[in-house]
């Protein structure tokens, strides 16, 4: 009997109140995204990382398809989890905020800005009944003023800043280990260091270059540069996460 | 089968009333207000002090970004408790009542016509289908021709003028604490410290700088100030508020 | 059982008859009304009383801010009880239909005319779909023509005009109280006090000047006045509706 | 579980068949008319006479604002029973098509025409899906090319055309009082008179002049008019329906 | 639980399909039809007979306002049976579509296209959602090119011509009965004659003019005509069909 | 219970997903097309012969008023099966298509593009809410660049080209008839002789004339051309068709 | 108990999230394309090899009307498992993209851009209530570029990139098949084998030409081709998947 009153509890279409004052579409909207293999972003001073676990679900994809990191203007980047044809909307979403902002203002759109943009719109999706909430956690990276910014997006269309934050699978283990390691005085390179040994949790702390994305905006340049394989590898390697027996023959 | 009748009860989109002329969803929405962390608003002859609480939920978290308390116009600040991104959407439609006003009629929106504003938009989502009530509480307070002028506006859409008030967790202790406390004589300094003594009872009589929100509109400048974290720091000093053990190693 | 199908029956959003020919939503939104505190309305040959009940929840709410009776036009006013917010949309069309009326006729809106504009949008909200009834019930007071009318509405958006009457809690004894103690020759002070004496049925016999709200419109000034708290105090003096105990000390 | 299924059946908005080809809610609709009291209509070769229980529910009420008996043209009245909201409605939709008859042809509409404009209208109400019928049925009685007309409206649409008839309270009983004592050569006076006592059967054969509107149109003048007090009160008297004891002391 | 489900089953707005492929709403609109008293059309090489049981539910009905057959252009009748008011809305449809035909093309609207026309308008009404399907069947007569034609129509939306054919109450009695005794050569007023004897079959071989409804299309004059209520008496009495008494008395 | 269950699943508006992957609206649809007579199409050299089994309900329909084949264009027709009301719109649209293309492009429309533009219509009745699929099969047969082309139409909306098809009663045993006598050297005669026997199987081998439809497009005149009831007799007689005792006394 | 909450579970229309996070409605629809025959897509460095198994139902159904490969520019082809109309319409999206592109830019649509247009449209219908989703998969292969793109898009909306993929019926073993026999060196014609012995696996590892389609597109030409049933049957025959005895007699 609980089990047919909550299949028709979620069944309905519209967002709306349970007793205790909770949404329950967008809790459930919030698991769709701890379903998605995990994201990290790091802040340091010199810039942004933003990492991505695309573990490929067959060696006849291309890795290249999984895209978890999405340039969204020079300047920003956006990583995602959760359902992956929602995020693909979000970031069209920021990617037409950005052009609009240059093109009003001839100036590249802030940071915080473009988070609060996406998160009203994701907010609409929770209240306004006729469509369901997106359900996808989005990671919004860039350098604002000279200075680097990370913003977190989640299914009720709230904004949080972020020194370093990790969203989808095992975020409570990813976190702990991001709290436990970061630090404010972190160089890019230890940032990159950082968010992929964070990102290996989820992977019995061992990552291939194809099976994870990265990409940093530097605070001099401000610039969203996404790594090459070879770059990836080298990091892996620096840090000790190769796969113990990467061989072909496997 | 208590537990599926309930189940359907708030699971239909549509705000009506019960057989005892209660409207449920605007009722579940005040639980969302009460699952907030707490924000109170006092008024003094000298001007309004809102304080809000903002606990975070991680030391990676930047404290700015939780933001509880807006500025809304160079006269008027307003203050949550509940859901985050329904708060955002009510004093985005603040600051835009605001601006026409300045724009239609040259001169500051009036801190009752701004609130009454707030609460009729509020209400239409209580009675016309499709989506839902607003989650959230407002404080709004500013100074409207010299005289400082303290509103609240619930989930159902009616605005109330109040000398000191407290919203979200707590409230009836908090409330409380304002009674007991509260006198029309306070100067700005002495509601500044009256509020983070309330909005402390959430949080065993202990706060930082970086948990708590605190503006203030003084009568005089009419202008909204939010205080920086060294001012806070002083006024929980004064207030003997500092947590027992606050140190870098914990 | 019983419970379920009822929890059901009025949790649909539209307004449609039920088998013995009533409209549930229409009766459920009587009973917000009689959740409202009581409103009094008393039609003497000198003019108009409208009196309102508003004990305040707390000390610190601003008495002045629950407000119960709203000048509409320069001759007419309105009393409320039920949803608050409900009322205020109700009384802000009201006000628009006074004003277009003067516009278009260069005079006055007559207060029959007022209240079946009134009447007719409540309506509307209990016929068509997409949004439920208004839960709010008016005493609509003015001259008209050198002459005082009363006029009460309900939420199925029927109008009545009365000599004396009273809505909101414990009406049947406060309407019983009315019909014992009203005569057609009531100067406009005995009305005020029939009224304050009305509205104290539901205090224990007992009002300050804070806790009600009193306004008249007379006829021969055809001016909405609302009674200054010293007028009121005096009136309650000379009923005998003081506290027994009335001590700032208490 | 029988009280359920009823519960729902009549719970949802669209009017449409049962298994047995019946409208549900066109039905409710009409028992929401046997709620009402009485109206009757009765067309003598002199004219119409319509005439209408409005007994009144408090002393203080004003009888005339229970409007049962409404001019719609000069040459046409309209009695009502059921929910009252309802009638102004159809009442207005009525004036206003005479309004248009006579903008767009320069004479009287024509009472056919006006009925099914009427009845027209109603119709849509219980086809199309977003509202309720409406909850009313109605007398339209007038003058056309100098021949008095009667028609019923009920809540399904359909018009019918009468000698005499009572619609609201007690219908069977009242309908059965008038094909016992109508006859087609009543003069205009005797019509008040039958109309009067068939009223009066609702009434255990007491009338007060307070309590009943009637209104004539004649054949000659074809001018809608309706009876004083003092001319009810003499028809009263004349027909043996005063109260057995009307007094004040009473 | 059967009631229950059935119960549920017409209670939702669209027609869509059963399990086994039919249309629940659409048949239990044919149930409303059979609600209706009947009405019969006969084809003769000399014209279209229609004609149409009208017992009215009281002595003080006027029989004229029972309308069962309705002139719907100079060359064209229809005749309906079941929902009145629904009866009406195609009616008038028909006669716009006539007359668009008119003033379009300068020439009568042929009966078969007529009727298209009207069964087009029908299938709308049980295929989109938002409103009930119609509640009536209608035979639709008329010369069309010197030649009668008699379409039926029915709450689906299709269109059937036939010699003679029967709607509304006890359809297969009075159906067989035309099988049994018509013949292509019937004269038009033989027609007649077959007509009011199966109609008769309803009302235990007994009618009275006053209780049914005849019309006429002749193939030559190409003209819609109602009998006059002497000429149907005198049909009636040629049939052997008046009450065995009918007396004032009874 | 699980008669309750099923009725509710189809009582839903919206055509949508079961767990397995099916379209249960469009799968009842496919059961609507079953209760229809069957219609038989064949594809020559010499050209398309459509058959069409419409055996009246009555002896007085006029046989000729069930259309089971449709002139469309003048080298297209199109033969239904299902629910007739439907058919006709389905038919209308292809009429109108057909204009379309003849006066935007000078020249007949393609059959291939002619049936994709009636299925893309039909599957927007499967996919988009507030409506519900169409109840009918369509065989759409002409003259393509000189070649004969037979198409169907399910409910789907999914468009199949044939040889030889049957759609409506007795599918499979009629489809069986075609499989075991269908050559791709059938004279247009010889194709006419197998539709009329494949029709035949749901007729106990019998048919009349007035029983059926048959109409052939020809590859070399490329007009399309309903047999007359003399012609069918000829080819009913030439198969041994006719009813064993087909006599007027019967 | 189960399968009446599972009824209900999907037979609401709009698609949300259940509470572990999932989109029901977008699973079923992935199970519409299990219930479809299988197609294959391969990337080899000469091209793109599109494969599509087209068992007919009947001997008498055209092979050619079962399209599961379309030509969508001269450089893109689509091939298509699941609900065949949903393809269409998502084919016909597809075209109307790549014709505007040439317009608008001048040149051949990207692949990677063409995919993500038609992903978008495809979410819309997961998120949007109104609509059901697509019940299909996609395969678009092209050139872009000089280089071969290989795209899937699913029902959620999500688009992925392969070197070969299958969709469709027995979709984990034709993957694995795949994966066994894939190499990065393949030429067209070996890949062409490939896809060949792949769909054969759903086949008893047999096919005929009739009963399979295969278009290539190739990196030099960039043109989509179809392969012709005498080019199909000699890569049959050079890969032994002919069928044991493929005689007429059978």
């Amino acid at each position: 009997m609980q089990g047919q009153a909550q299949q028709q509890a979620y069944d309905r279409g519209i967002t709306i109140f349970s007793p205790d004052g909770r949404l329950y579409q967008v809790e459930y909207a919030r698991e769709a995204v701890k379903r998605g293999t995990a994201s990290v972003g790091i802040r340091t001073p010199d810039g942004i990382v933003l990492a991505a676990d695309k573990r490929s679900r067959s060696p006849l994809m291309e890795p290249t398809s999984v895209e978890k990191i999405h340039k969204t203007d020079d300047h920003v980047g956006i990583a995602s989890a959760g359902h992956v044809a929602d995020a693909r909307q979000l970031i069209d979403f920021a990617r037409r905020q950005a052009q609009v902002n240059r093109l009003r203002y001839g100036e590249p759109v802030g940071i915080e800005t473009l988070t609060k943009n996406v998160t009203d719109n994701i907010q609409q999706y929770t209240q306004v009944g006729g469509a369901r909430p997106f359900g996808v956690a989005l990671l919004i990276g860039g350098i604002e003023d000279g200075s680097p910014r990370l913003y977190e997006t989640d299914p009720s269309g709230t904004p949080y800043e972020w020194k370093a934050v990790s969203i989808g699978a095992d975020r409570s283990d990813l976190q702990e280990h991001l709290e436990e390691n970061y630090t404010e005085e972190l160089s890019l390179d230890e940032g990159v260091g950082l968010a992929l040994r964070t990102i290996a949790i989820s992977n019995d702390d061992e990552l291939t270059a194809a099976g994870v994305d990265v990409a940093t905006v530097a605070s001099d340049t401000e610039e969203f540069i996404e790594l090459t394989n070879d770059e990836i590898s080298a990091y892996i390697a620096d840090n000790d996460l190769e796969p113990a027996e990467e061989t072909d023959s496997e």
